[in-house]
């Protein structure tokens, strides 16, 4: 077996990255350069989406449902049409097209006509002259429903005899990996361990409320502005709801105070009901979303049960992993199921609940299940967190049985270069995650700190304990889809400006910065000569959504293609300036040089004016798909994602023993990240995303009760502040991704990934009790080691 | 030397347009498809510039000299400072960058600092909070001047003790055309006329006053917009006057009402003049002018005065050519001074004063020279109606001198396929003229119609006398410059419909639903399926000025080159879906099929939703630039432009002896086009070309006395009216353009060029005067009849 797997590697030939020497010697790239939009951040002057004063403009507000599960029996909207300064009330018969939206699956109804599914699904709407006569309309919309029984767990929805929410029944999709013979894998197994986790409902937090407006034009178009992720997404759902071609839809992104993936979703909401608001009345119709109703209505982190067991050799070696994934969707499909590279589907949980070890049988079972919750939608990491807190939790309850170094039991098993995954994958390029490990290790001095749980006894006489956890993780960059391209414009003035017209939204993590400094490098000009121009679907290509880790990557790669004309266009300007030959020229800091003389240049902009005044091309467009995906529906076997980031989060926690609080002391988190186009930039996505895998691991959930959110506001939904933040060591390895733009590859949501189970692991390992359910907030902390001290074990 | 040319006609083989077979059969190209902007049109909801009401905005005003030249010794803000309301009142000094601005050449001040050059020259601007208020402060401001002698003439302005406009003197640039011997040729000829000849200042007279909002931005950018045929070419004016680079100035252009090449011009001076009020008081500022200023202020039609002598054999032939042009730009360059191809300046005036005729021997000088009267700008048809209105006149007046049929001696002259220009081209293609000679003698009857003119004793005892006359005249397609090229970027959506990206505008020609249907028809859509975004420097890739006929065949080119690889995408997935080779399939009416099998098909937007879920690429980019001119700027010899359109006009016309006053009855236009993507448009743009050239010839003039228009209003500055249209016959025939888009060619300007001498040849052919000086108004006819009846000649 492991001769196979040693095989397997030396036969790897590993893809290098290609790139021109100029491109080689960076200028712009890899610097820590300051944001591009620091100044107007700092001094205010930033226009938010609701910064947006239209004057004239309707307000919008929607009648929510208050049962989980009803059929709606009659709606009376008489009074409400009464109220003056009503413009209109609208049901579902109103919407002019198609009643239904979804980021994949147009399921949720714009206004539900005949049951509603979750408590927050829309019943109806009011556009008034003022935000409290819309308040006070929809107060006057009686409704008559006849309550149907609910079903809240994905277990329960998927039983004979569960409430059917949808006629079809309440199994949204499944999906499998399946590798080697688990069973006799099993067998080979000198130890097996298996353990079920359950993860809760997280809510994204983020702090800009939504709100758009919709502007409908008299040639028949309709702009919707506002904050989205997505803004191809929400004009692909918002023609069809209005009955309209696509391109009479102009989606315009303000800027974004927060997304965390809940923007994908959540502006088609309410885009698309504005939309129909403003198409009904003919007037701009603006609508926010408070944050009660922002938590109630919008998308969260699915909650999920897994079960998942483990079968290794006496060594360590890993030998089998199976695993059941009860992924709760919630009451729409949304983004839960995955677009598939050819037929079925996958699910991103399901493909990487074996984490980053080379296992040679696996099989996992996934289901995707309706239920009466709010709609599991995109978060930092996507699926990710769940499956890593339970893989990294069980190896390393695994190690602790079999008392070796937890580090030890990783660094045997996890991916290298030529290993193959779950899924059958062989990864032939960019896999650092062994340094990565190594880097932390060292970095966080894990041995000696390192020691096993402490026993019962020494419990019972402390106070406070201290411990230490890892994690390793992996993530996908991109979607994993075929259709996960990215297209852009790129217009050279005659002065040597620059205009970007691209689709991807800044929402915080820089990637307006980052694009600026690749089509910086690749033009030769400097930074403050690049400027992007807000993203809008009547301006920009086709870019997919600004999720899935893709930016830097898949853009960056389009705006080198894009570059590519204007690059010749100015080498053969400069040439003729220089009467010197194209193929010594580079193009640098603003000028056009001899490579054999650089004090033989003309500036870049005299290049320019002459390629203007020639008629050369000063414009480019790119489009970048990744390698395509490969999936077979069936097993599960194929190449999802065309590269990977790998990272190891190390955490010190101190376990207060009388109340079961957790305080993370410090963090190292290291990364495999290909290329950091900006270094800086590269540190704040691990500090965010370290922080919000904290808030995971000790004190993030959405509490439910009868299917209602029971902390609607951020006073109940508790999230880490700057008081909770550990000190966090960042630390990055560059392993050159050979389809990556300087060797670039996805930072966004990786730091968020290990750290939740990095910091449950230390709490074991500080007090000898494992952590099944997240998050582990005080009560259930100290409920463990009370249990486990009362068992004596 | 007729067997030289007719060698040189037998060797030249005719580029012919290659068209792949699918285009060649049409399906929206070529049809009278309704404009796509009708709808909004008739029905009012078409948002113009003075449209837009921008809460908050600011109004602009500027403060013009009275003096047609003078020093200004002191300008004294206080007092309007003082009004209540004023926000700024700015002169030279605040200008924030090069106070200067043109399309060519910056010479002209935003606002000037040490002299004023023309009655109308800006000063100084104020910003209030209304139009009324800064009217007041406007007149507030007192300006000490010391008033200079001023010239207005251009032949005056050349003598060397003339007035100095500039310190380098007023002769701005020459140019010339010398091609065989002229003295050799004249030598030849059996018969020598020559006669001078004026034509006056003309005012575009569009309905739609110039306007635009400047609206400044916290991130350092600024949008302007409002009309503009020329978006690019303002935010390369603006960028400097304000000190920032271009890509940080947005020009948007709203729909324009009339510009016929005054918007190239105008909208930098209004829109430079708003941006620096609203750089400087960081607000919203609008900017009006009214019809007086309108007239005052912006730029005109180029008055010249133009010897020309031609030579010819006693059977017709042409041997020689000789002339001198006295071109008077007036105060300040504008677009005088075209772009050389090579260095050097051209003038179009010169380059087309022999007109469309083989001419062995060809001498032509031009000078343009400053003046102190309103500078001259683009103007339909730019330099051709001044030299069309002249050799078609000296040409009509050797057919009488010679008793011959201006038709057959036009016939027997004119460019026909291999004919050789004055300025060396070889005509290579789509020359068909003589077919529209032809055809407009059918279709006028020519013959009879014609007779030679009466003799004096007839015109005394008539009141009224008919009369015929003809022109014909040659038109380029393009700028003539090198860079002149049009880029466009295209998208397709995965429900088939397109967005279009392109910087020219729509200002009643058309230009829209031409390119439309261009787009339709490469991408097999419907037309209703394409829309054209508003053109937007922050959304268009450069795109050049909607100027010289250009915009069909120089867009359409780059519209098809974008198309390409979006008919790829489609081909390959309908290839997939029909399995079927894609070297089979056909895109066409919304469908993709197989040639050999109609009925084996699927619908473009399914292989359009297949493209995007594979990844494939939806968009293109086309970056059209015509084939390099050439010009030589000592001898004029070169091929300025690469193809030209060629018409007939005849017409019929009544004079009234008594009273001067003529009256076109009837018109026959004929032209080679190319091809008439729309004919519909086509018959409109000729229907609209030929009275504007009916004002030429009979009332259009701008009035001057010592540097001040006398008609400075539509009340006095007579334009035709309906009521003075002729039964005008539009006929078009297609010599297809190798380098054109389905063969097109350019039509906006032609159908204004020939008119004008087509009708004062008429006014000859009438009452037997020859009018030398435009226009000919009633008392400009009476007087010459009065003359010749009481010379008795």
């Amino acid at each position: 077996m492991e001769k196979e797997k040693t095989k397997k590697k030396v036969l790897v030939k590993e893809k290098v990255l290609e790139m021109p020497p100029v491109m080689a010697e960076l200028s712009t790239v890899g610097k820590s350069v300051i944001r591009v939009d620091a100044y107007d951040k700092v001094r205010g002057k930033l226009q938010y989406g609701a910064d947006i004063d239209y004057p004239g403009a309707l307000h919008g507000k929607v009648l929510r449902s208050p049962y989980p599960h009803a059929l709606i029996k009659k709606i009376d909207t008489e009074k409400a049409k009464e109220v003056p300064g009503v413009v209109a009330v609208l049901t579902a018969k109103d919407v002019p097209g198609r009643n239904g939206f979804g980021a994949i699956v147009p399921d949720q109804p714009v206004l539900c006509g005949d049951k509603v599914r979750f408590v927050g699904d829309g019943v109806a709407m009011v556009a008034a002259i003022s935000e409290d006569i819309a308040f006070k309309a929809i107060e006057q919309i009686e409704v008559e429903y006849e309550v149907l029984p609910a079903v809240f767990s994905p277990i329960e929805a998927l039983k004979p005899d569960a409430p059917k929410i949808y006629d079809k029944g309440n199994l949204l999709t499944t999906s499998r990996v399946e590798k080697g013979d688990i069973e006799k894998g099993f067998k080979e197994a000198d130890i097996v361990l298996e353990r079920t986790y359950t993860v809760p409902i997280l809510e994204h937090a983020y702090i800009e409320p939504d709100v758009v407006i919709a502007i409908p034009h008299p040639d028949g178009t309709i702009t919707v502005k506002g904050p989205m992720q997505a803004p191809f997404t929400v004009r692909r759902n918002i023609a069809p709801v209005l009955g309209i071609p696509i391109n009479k839809v102009q989606c315009v992104q303000t800027p974004i105070g927060g997304g965390f993936g809940g923007k994908e979703d959540s502006p088609i909401d309410i885009g698309a009901r504005a939309a129909v608001l403003a198409w009904k009345t003919g007037k701009p119709v603006r609508m926010e979303f408070d944050r009660e109703e922002i938590t109630l209505s919008t998308c969260k982190r699915h909650p999920m049960i897994i079960t998942c067991k483990i079968g290794a050799k006496k060594d360590g070696t890993f030998v089998a992993l199976e695993g059941t994934i009860y992924n709760e969707q919630g009451a729409y499909a949304s983004l839960g199921p995955v677009i598939p590279p050819a037929g079925g589907v996958h699910a991103h949980a399901v493909v990487m609940l074996a984490g980053p070890y080379m296992i040679p049988n696996v099989k996992i079972e996934g289901y995707l299940v309706y239920t009466n919750h709010p709609y599991g939608g995109a978060m930092r990491g996507f699926g990710a967190p769940q499956v890593n807190f339970v893989h990294e939790s069980l190896i390393d309850e695994l190690a602790a049985l079999m008392k070796m170094d937890p580090y030890q039991l990783r660094m045997k098993n996890c991916f290298e270069l030529g290993s193959e995954t779950a899924t059958g994958q062989v990864l032939d390029q960019s896999v650092g995650l062994k340094d990565t490990l190594e880097k932390a290790r060292s970095e966080f001095h894990w041995n000696p700190k390192w020691k096993p749980a402490p026993p019962v006894k020494e419990l019972e006489k402390a106070d406070k304990r201290k411990g230490v956890g890892m994690a390793i993780g992996w993530y996908r960059t991109s979607i994993g889809t075929y259709g996960d391209g990215c297209g852009v414009n790129l217009h050279l003035q005659e002065d040597g400006s620059v205009l970007i017209f691209q689709g991807l939204t800044e929402m915080g993590q820089g990637i307006c910065t980052v694009l600026s400094q690749i089509a910086a490098e690749a033009l030769g000009t400097a930074l403050e000569d690049v400027r992007i121009v807000t993203p809008d679907t009547d301006v920009a290509p086709e870019s997919g959504p600004t999720v899935g880790s893709r930016s830097t990557t898949l853009m960056g790669n389009a705006i080198l293609l894009a570059a590519e004309p204007i690059r010749r266009s100015l080498l053969e300007s400069a040439s003729e300036l220089l009467v010197i030959p194209m193929e010594r020229l580079v193009i640098k800091n603003r000028r056009v040089y001899d490579r054999d003389d650089p004090n033989r240049f003309v500036d870049l902009k005299e290049a320019a004016r002459r390629s203007m005044a020639m008629g050369r091309r000063m414009m480019g467009q790119g489009w970048y798909a990744p390698p395509k995906p490969s999936f077979h529906p069936e097993t599960g076997q194929g190449s999802p994602y065309f590269v990977y980031t790998y990272s190891t989060q190390m955490a010190e926690v101190e376990v207060d023993v009388k109340t079961g609080a957790v305080e993370v002391l410090n963090l190292v988190a290291t990364f495999d990240i290909g290329k950091a186009i900006n270094p800086l930039m590269v540190e704040g996505q691990i500090e965010g995303g370290v922080m919000m895998g904290l808030g995971y691991a000790l004190m993030e959930e959405v509490v439910m009760k009868d299917g209602m959110i029971q902390n609607l506001n951020l006073q109940d939904y508790i999230i880490p502040t700057a008081l909770d933040m550990p000190d966090i060591k960042p630390i990055y390895v560059e392993y050159l991704n050979a389809y990556g733009p300087f060797g670039a590859k996805g930072i966004g949501e990786m730091p968020n990934i290990p750290a939740a189970p990095a910091i449950t692991n230390a709490i074991a390992n500080a007090v000898g009790v494992r952590i099944y359910d997240l998050p582990a907030h005080p009560e259930r902390v100290y409920t463990a080691i009370k249990k486990r001290v009362a068992e004596g074990t």
